[in-house]
């Protein structure tokens, strides 16, 4: 079954808000094994919204409008869709009821006149009884095809579509889509895709698809079976092949996110952590704060952008900086071996580097960054070149900090 | 001019991501006058893409691709742009070039050769340089309408846009458009539409339109005139119009960041600064050192997260913890001055707070969080409940402990 979207809102065309309800449908969509090939945007305009209906009946068949139910006369969802199939519109006497009972308990002295608009219904459509609003959902039939009308705040839409869209869905689809997403780290995107590109090629059921993340690469593996149990057998062996093919480059295949992973590493190793921080001023210890419950294992975080505060918490020397520069292997040495003493933690991690514009001369360009690890008393230090601008730099050192930690933690060369 | 946004990404239609570029786009477009009519989503897949393109050519003058640049298979927008206008791609060698040099510090041996199909253009097209990326941008003609594909990830698309898509566009418009952005902190959106409510209806040419960031308000002047100078005399009246209104909730109307505005004051008055954060966990300073050369004011950062850290690296007093817990008045008074104490800057400003989805209590609900800063002698503190998740909770501290630090410094009232 082919289903397509249609938000309606001039608000969606001028910027004002994110369609984050399209991202919602979507991924319902796809877990209900739907496919979904369009989502289109459109205004409060009656000519280009019903155009849009009747591209989208001719094309897929299901149409979920979402927005425009609204009472004000901007709200032409209802009455455009009522247009394309040629129906009329009807009291509807249970949706009057509802909004009778709606009003009752609320702020209104009395109903507002606009509102028994949303209580017209095309003829022959069913209702959805809308529990945190007015406007109930509607669902209109024209011929096979199908169109879905929802309201378009989410405290509105949300529960309407898992409670009541839902069950009228999955009772005529035959197949339910299952995932799986492998997270790697440490490799580039273009890397990933020659390793697994024959791979990528021959798979139809399931299917493996590639997104690159700033610093990481994630690899979803979708299949379509009967039930959840039958797809998840046919993700198996990929997800195998793919841990044969990446090995410890694949810090997951759970839905967890690198900082969880590290935290949860840490815990389980009963480490504790440090992050002497310069370029990046706090952004990795804030990811690791990401993580409800990481005071566990996190002690301190140093963010010591100036040389002073390198010498005065990290115990960086001075000749050190002065020989070798703040942005260097021996000063990011320093900061990781200094960190963890003066913590006393297990594991200290340095990031020391140029996110630009400024600040780079010929030999030490935008995005050189060295990164160190203390750990078992020895001090790992990388160095890394990264591209973008001053924010991505920061990111992908972010990102490389905690596989750094990762992967010392896992005694892996890095 | 009509325009329309075409995004291209199976990852869109899953539900994977959602879709921010096409609500930055809509807003760019929107302030440089341009009508957006419709925003339409679609996969990676050629017949279903190029019906797409066809559709949207047909109905407004300006088409805007975004996505499906990259080197790999599923990348396919430009080839069918290149099919819908019927030219041939060709290799364009300053692209080549690009790409060499791109990959000239990075972390490959060689470059992947899926990359050099991201040097092929549509014959005749304007390549965009990109300086985050390996895809141009392109700006393909056919007949009197103009085509232009943007690289999806924002990091690239963004500077992009601003940096050389904006200039194509407004060399183009008969008019041009000027705007000013006026930059509120302290005071919720709602507060500033009311204020201003019969101001924006009243006004046609400059227009004001307000747009809501986390913990800010940005009130973006637009003026159409024969010219920049033209434009900005339009403007000018209706700026000094909101300083009436909002006084010093404006903290700038330039085009500057809180945190430049914050480094810069501090630079002024000859002021240093330090940190201490708990929730933030490194966000503060994270901001801070966005603002390249921040090191001349800003001493050290402290990540305390745990109670420990707080009596360790900020002498918070093991009985204000016991008696008060971390997140009390009394601690985030004891944080700020304690690190302004042991890091002998002029100013300390601590975060400590809950945000979620752990750790309420009845008195102490998810989203409460203190603020504190100590400057001349004295320890201001203000407590505040911010709605939202923890990202958005996080960022709002943050914004509000920037803000916190100004008003310190011009002695306001906070």
């Amino acid at each position: 079954m082919v289903v397509e979207l249609i938000s309606v809102g001039t608000e969606l065309l001028l910027g004002n808000i994110v369609n984050t309800n399209a991202q919602y449908l979507s991924e319902q969509c796809a877990s209900l094994g739907l496919s979904l090939y369009f989502q289109t945007v459109v205004g409060d305009n009656k000519e280009r919204l019903e155009s849009t209906i009747e591209l989208a009946i001719s094309r897929s068949d299901i149409v979920i409008l979402t927005g425009g139910l609204g009472p004000t006369n901007d709200d032409i969802t209802k009455e455009s869709v009522a247009n394309v199939c040629g129906l009329p519109l009807i009291m509807d006497e249970a949706t009057k009821k509802d909004i009778e009972e709606y009003f009752k308990n609320s702020i209104y002295k009395e109903i507002p006149e606009s509102n028994w608009k949303q209580a017209m219904i095309p003829e022959g459509a069913i209702t959805l009884k809308n529990d945190n609003g007015t406007a109930p959902g509607l669902i209109v039939k024209k011929g096979k095809k199908t169109i879905i009308l929802l309201p378009g705040p989410p405290n509105e839409l949300y529960p309407m579509f898992q409670e009541k869209v839902i069950p009228y869905l999955t009772q005529s689809q035959p197949q339910v889509i299952t995932s799986t997403t492998v997270k790697i780290c440490g490799i580039g995107e273009s890397q990933v895709e020659d390793r697994i590109k024959n791979l990528i090629e021959s798979q139809e059921n399931p299917t493996i698809a590639p997104y690159a993340k700033t610093g990481e690469v994630h690899l979803r593996i979708t299949a379509k079976a009967v039930d959840e149990k039958e797809g998840k057998k046919l993700i198996r062996p990929v997800v195998q092949k793919l841990k044969r093919k990446f090995g410890n480059f694949i810090y997951t295949t759970k839905e967890e996110t690198l900082e969880e992973v590290v935290v949860n590493l840490l815990k389980k190793e009963n480490l504790t952590l440090s992050t002497a921080e310069s370029c990046t001023g706090g952004m990795l210890g804030s990811r690791i704060v990401n993580v409800s419950g990481a005071s566990d294992v996190y002690k301190v975080g140093y963010i010591t952008y100036s040389n002073k505060a390198k010498r005065k918490y990290l115990d960086v020397k001075k000749e050190t900086l002065k020989k070798y520069g703040a942005v260097s292997k021996e000063t990011a040495r320093e900061m990781a071996k200094g960190g963890a003493f003066k913590s006393g933690t297990d594991i200290c991690v340095g990031i020391t580097g140029i996110a630009g514009p400024n600040g780079a001369t010929e030999e030490k360009p935008v995005g050189l960054v060295y990164i160190s690890c203390f750990y078992n008393n020895h001090t790992y230090v990388n160095k890394y070149v990264f591209k973008g601008n001053r924010e991505k730099i920061r990111q992908q050192a972010v990102t490389k900090a905690l596989d750094t930690i990762r992967r010392c933690v896992l005694n892996e060369t890095i």
